[in-house]
């Protein structure tokens, strides 16, 4: 068995929680909180919940934590932190900051003999994987990414913080022309505008304005600004009953050439009925790669590019073989 | 530069050819055949053909040797015997005899201190890749595999040894209600014929017995006689001008729980002008890998499982973690 501890209990340590349960050979060993214990009730029966003073000992015995934080500032220290001392696993997707993330991991990690994966989940992560071999395959040729139709978190918040907004879900849509030319191979240049749309559902407190927060919205520069927005204002009982989950997905697409004229499609997509659950079925899944390459004696930092497929499977290298190649 | 050489000029080797012209890092040295080498003419100028009897002395200068012979007599035979001496590369596909084919090449790369990676291309290869990853995410799920529309060279070739028959040309079509209802998850139990048509285009002797003809293909077991199939005749002068490509692809489907009623559904697809082209710029990517592999001291048979992604490509470990990931 696998021993994991998970830190952080959002809905990525949740969404962890419910991977481990699908797979027989990881076994949760507690959840670790930087709130009072005492406060919080996990979905696994019988797994403690800990205080992160104890993880700070060092002394947990655990083959993998999985550190659920968030980018802008929990990640940048745990991360390097518990590295120091456990195998560690992270969702860390501030992409100007990997090269510093990687290096502050690397070093805690092979002073400490263990391994520290940076940047797992679906993107970074799987699409990260497909953009890699694709390039690899055929280095003559281009990388469209799409995501959606799924809910953006750091743009649902955006609209929250407007005045006058109880509640608000923000949808990322992909724009289907612009997907079409580019499974045509027809390697278009697309404008932010022109490859995604952003659909919003407000809950406005009784008697606000609509119209200034329909503006607020649309014009918010970085999260709305570069788009074309829809805004559409629903009441509290339809946001619980058609918005309450976080379903995500999207598509990377390569389109390139292997001689003058011979062109080829790759296309790697996600249909996701929730984003943090399938973030967290990936961090599992590399989370078994950690605890073997650590017990192979590999140390140090690593991303999904640096970890072969086979890592992350229960099943053996012969039944990899007879079943699915 | 990584110093390859070509064993078999067909279609797959004049793929491999084609997709080292991309690779700035890659040098093709010599193409290898077992016809007299004088007889081959190839389309990359100043590159010597030569023959086996080169190859056998195990001393030709080579980084890698890719063998594009066929899976049925060559590469049982070929693959082995120089893995003994070369790192090798081959696309082996009879699957029931990949067990078998995997412990000879890793007994003689492992004796020479070699590495001999096999079945590679995209299926297997890239399909499989993709099967493990699902799975290995989602432990809870089952996988499709869908081909086409695209043409089978073995099913091609079947057609053509009928009586009356001068030239033929057979699509595998993916049935699209199939694809539709894997691609929503529903999980359909699918036979045979209803997850895949044939369709093929026939030249016919004049005076040939068509109604005849189309009777043998339809009923030819093992082929077509558990597949809808259509056939259409046509001239000679229409077959070299509309069928006169290797096109292929397809998409491997997987759909997964991560709880009990939370779905996913991870699409990989390929839409391919030339299926020779595409498995030889397979093959070129992975024959990095093996030159790498081999010069960190690594040896013995692998196959796409065992082999991290960053190994296929140019670029170095920080490059890719700054542009792809």
């Amino acid at each position: 068995m696998v021993k994991i501890g998970i830190l952080g209990y959002g809905n990525l340590g949740k969404g962890v929680e419910a991977a481990i349960k699908k797979n027989a050979d990881m076994e949760l060993v507690a959840v670790y909180t930087r709130r009072d214990p005492a406060t919080l009730t996990i979905n696994t029966e019988g797994v403690p919940v800990k205080s992160t003073a104890d993880l700070d000992t060092g002394k947990e015995a655990l083959d993998v934590l999985i550190i659920c934080g968030g980018s802008a500032t929990d990640l940048p220290e745990m991360t390097p932190k518990y590295a120091a001392m456990y195998n560690v696993i992270d969702s860390f997707d501030t992409h100007a900051k990997v090269p510093v993330h990687f290096a502050n991991v690397d070093k805690a990690s092979k002073e400490a003999g263990k391994i520290g994966i940076i940047s797992c989940g679906w993107d970074p992560g799987m699409f990260s994987i497909s953009r890699v071999y694709a390039h690899a395959v055929l280095p003559d040729g281009k990388d469209y990414t799409f995501w959606g139709k799924g809910v953006s978190q750091g743009h649902s918040d955006a609209v929250r913080r407007i005045d006058g907004v109880l509640d608000a879900r923000q949808y990322t849509v992909p724009v289907p022309e612009a997907l079409d030319r580019v499974r045509n191979g027809e390697d278009p240049e697309l404008t932010t505008r022109e490859k995604h749309t952003r659909e919003c559902f407000v809950v406005a407190e009784e008697g606000a304005d609509l119209a200034r927060i329909e503006n607020e919205i649309k014009t918010m520069p970085n999260y709305f600004s570069d788009y074309d927005t829809t805004v559409h204002f629903i009441t509290m009982d339809e946001m619980k009953a058609n918005h309450s989950g976080l379903p995500h997905g999207g598509s990377v697409i390569y389109s390139g050439e292997s001689s003058d004229g011979t062109k080829h499609v790759i296309e790697y997509s996600l249909k996701l009925d929730s984003n943090p659950e399938f973030t967290g079925s990936v961090l599992v899944a590399y989370a078994r790669a950690a605890a073997r390459l650590n017990a192979e004696g590999a140390c140090g930092a690593k991303t999904v590019f640096d970890i072969a497929p086979a890592y992350l499977s229960a099943q053996s290298g012969d039944e990899l073989r007879a079943h699915l190649l």
